[in-house]
């Protein structure tokens, strides 16, 4: 990368349902968060770049560039929303970066904010429905869930993953998230809970899915060489990799993999000069379980179609060789779909700085985040490590 | 500004109502006509990035980034979208500055879009009041035409502009955009014709608002060192400044003047190392007509409370000391409201061409281009020119 660039400041609001508040007040408090954390004051930030992904229809507010400068009382600095389905906010971190990277901007804020809870009956699934392509599938009556089962239905019948290992997945998750005081569930489940649950689209079950939620987050990044000024543990962004597939899942030739994973991490290890084997633990897009499994393979971690016996030996536990979604991940964290990016960016810094408590990795020198847009028609990867080189 | 930035291609659809296109072929149409203009094929291009309003609503379709790369056959580089309301291109192009500046990217497709008339009754003003601020004007009732009729109605009370003066921008702008093949109105208006027309909004008419337009538009941009490579004609860039002002209207202390106007004008100058008297024409936001008004001043054109009399004077005529909105603006060039700010920035490259027919300003030099979301929360200017310094 250009000019090395480093997160000196972190803050999110619990995920979850958040009846009293509005999207004004989720980035208020995450944005407050993450500048208290740098030990900055509003004079030293120089733009604000915040991603959302349907906040128009959601809250019938756009303009969300606009309503995070003024809702921080930081105008007149400019703002920029970028949105990207789910991945919204990580695009806002990597747009982020070449601000800094271009030399025009020394202080820089990151937001992602979804308010989803506060709409009636379906329209968060249609509304969601509009990451896919709309002409051609949703308006045919696809859904999200039907475009991970179809994944999962192949992943099955090409490699042998079976129902329970999938279901190992959530378990995982769930359990994680007991150590995450923002985590959207504090509940332990077992498979058998998973499988019991109600049926959504076959093969995926309720506790397949993740979970509508409101949220925000928030980080603060500067140039590498001024990040001591701020923190005594920056942790410096190694690696920003972004890559697109079609739209539409129909038009891929293999639909067990998504190209886009393969592309953003592999120019992501180049990036960081770093192997997957170099990754000490990652958060990946598992916004329905089976995808958490894609994702293991296709960032390199176990070879394409392990993912679901890889689960089941454990190694994506706390404790195992690659600890996946320590968070609880997007399962049971939550999924407020434009502030997951940087969520799972946050979670990486706090375990980076040796902060993430009972569900800390121990050694952990270099984390991974891997955030997908739709069915992997953008996915942005993120390597972070507590060092510079 | 870092590092220079270049012009090599623009391309747009004509503004209006495409009943037979969607948002896949206006993307198309636009991106590869200017592509074709840069004489450049799609493996040359790294980065997309795009603005669009509300397309979620309008049609939708979300996640526009990825529509752009995948139906402009550009999978798997990365795409960005951008939303800032009506100046959403306008910080899609800023930021694809800063991406080129950035030294990571040399060859960068910024693009805008929206598709706003295929919608039942009222929904495109409501869709738009999502620019304002939702919970605290819209909510109550406040429509745009409303936000821009209590500007007016002050901008009369204070200054004693008169309502004939605020007609002859739409008269102006019509005559333009006779010469503009692009333009949505081919149609000449007097001053009476404004007057007789429908009210909207006291004192604002049917003929002072912008229409409702479908449309997409596109640029292609180099480093500067790189420009010569793909043209004989680059346009530089000579300033890219955005600011942002409250979301509401409510909350400012004088609203005849738009202190983010003020500011991101100020600083492109700084930035261009010009004043505006080496400004030779102008493509300013007249959304609704108090605007053009309100902008030529917050600009520097002629003193705050004389826009309206300098209007009268013809001094932004073609021919005039300043010629604004040679293209026929928002107003008579119509408003694809995530296109506008990108077609603005083409109609300055043409006119430093020399390419604009019998709208051309003749012996331009120096161009600016001036884009607001809502009611000036966020303004973008930019500043071109045909000189590198």
């Amino acid at each position: 990368m250009a000019r090395d660039v480093a997160i000196v400041g972190v803050g999110m609001t619990k995920f979850g349902e958040h009846w009293d508040k509005g999207l004004r007040e989720l980035i208020m408090e995450a944005g407050i968060k993450s500048v208290e954390d740098a030990g900055i004051s509003g004079k030293d930030i120089e733009l604000i770049i915040g991603g959302s992904m349907s906040s128009g229809i959601f809250a019938g507010q756009d303009h969300t560039g606009a309503l995070f400068t003024d809702y921080l009382g930081l105008n007149p600095i400019p703002s920029i929303r970028t949105e990207a389905a789910c991945a919204s906010s990580s695009v806002a971190l990597s747009t982020g970066i070449m601000a800094v990277q271009s030399g025009r901007y020394n202080c820089v804020v990151i937001g992602g904010v979804e308010k989803m809870t506060d709409v009636y009956s379906n329209m968060a699934t249609t509304t969601l429905a509009g990451a896919m392509d709309r002409d051609n599938e949703a308006n045919f009556g696809l859904t999200f869930p039907g475009v991970y089962a179809l994944m999962a239905k192949r992943h099955m019948h090409q490699y042998g993953t079976t129902r329970e290992q999938i279901a190992m997945v959530a378990v995982k998750n769930h359990e994680n998230a007991m150590h995450n005081p923002n985590a959207q569930f504090h509940r332990k489940i077992t498979v058998d809970d998973v499988l019991k649950s109600p049926l959504v689209s076959d093969p995926l079950r309720l506790l397949d899915c993740s979970p509508i939620a409101d949220g925000a987050s928030s980080l603060v990044i500067v140039p590498a060489e001024k990040a001591k000024q701020y923190t005594d543990t920056p942790i410096y962004i190694r690696a920003s990799s972004q890559a697109s597939d079609t739209l539409g899942l129909y038009r891929r030739p293999d639909i067990t993999t998504v190209n886009a994973n393969v592309v953003a991490s592999r120019n992501a290890y180049k990036q960081a000069g770093m192997t997957p084997k170099d990754i000490h633990f990652a958060e990946v897009h598992d916004c329905f379980t089976i995808n958490e499994i894609i994702a293991t393979e296709d960032l390199g971690f176990v070879k394409k179609g392990d993912g679901g016996r890889f689960v089941q030996s454990g190694e994506t536990q706390l404790g195992g060789k690659i600890p996946i979604n320590t968070s609880g991940g997007l399962k049971a964290k939550g999924h407020p779909v434009g502030a997951t990016g940087v969520a799972q960016v946050i979670e990486a810094v706090e375990q980076l700085r040796g902060n993430a408590g009972g569900r800390q990795v121990s050694g952990a020198e270099n984390g991974l985040t891997h955030n997908v847009g739709g069915s992997g028609s953008t996915v942005v990867v993120h390597i972070l490590s507590r060092n510079r080189k």
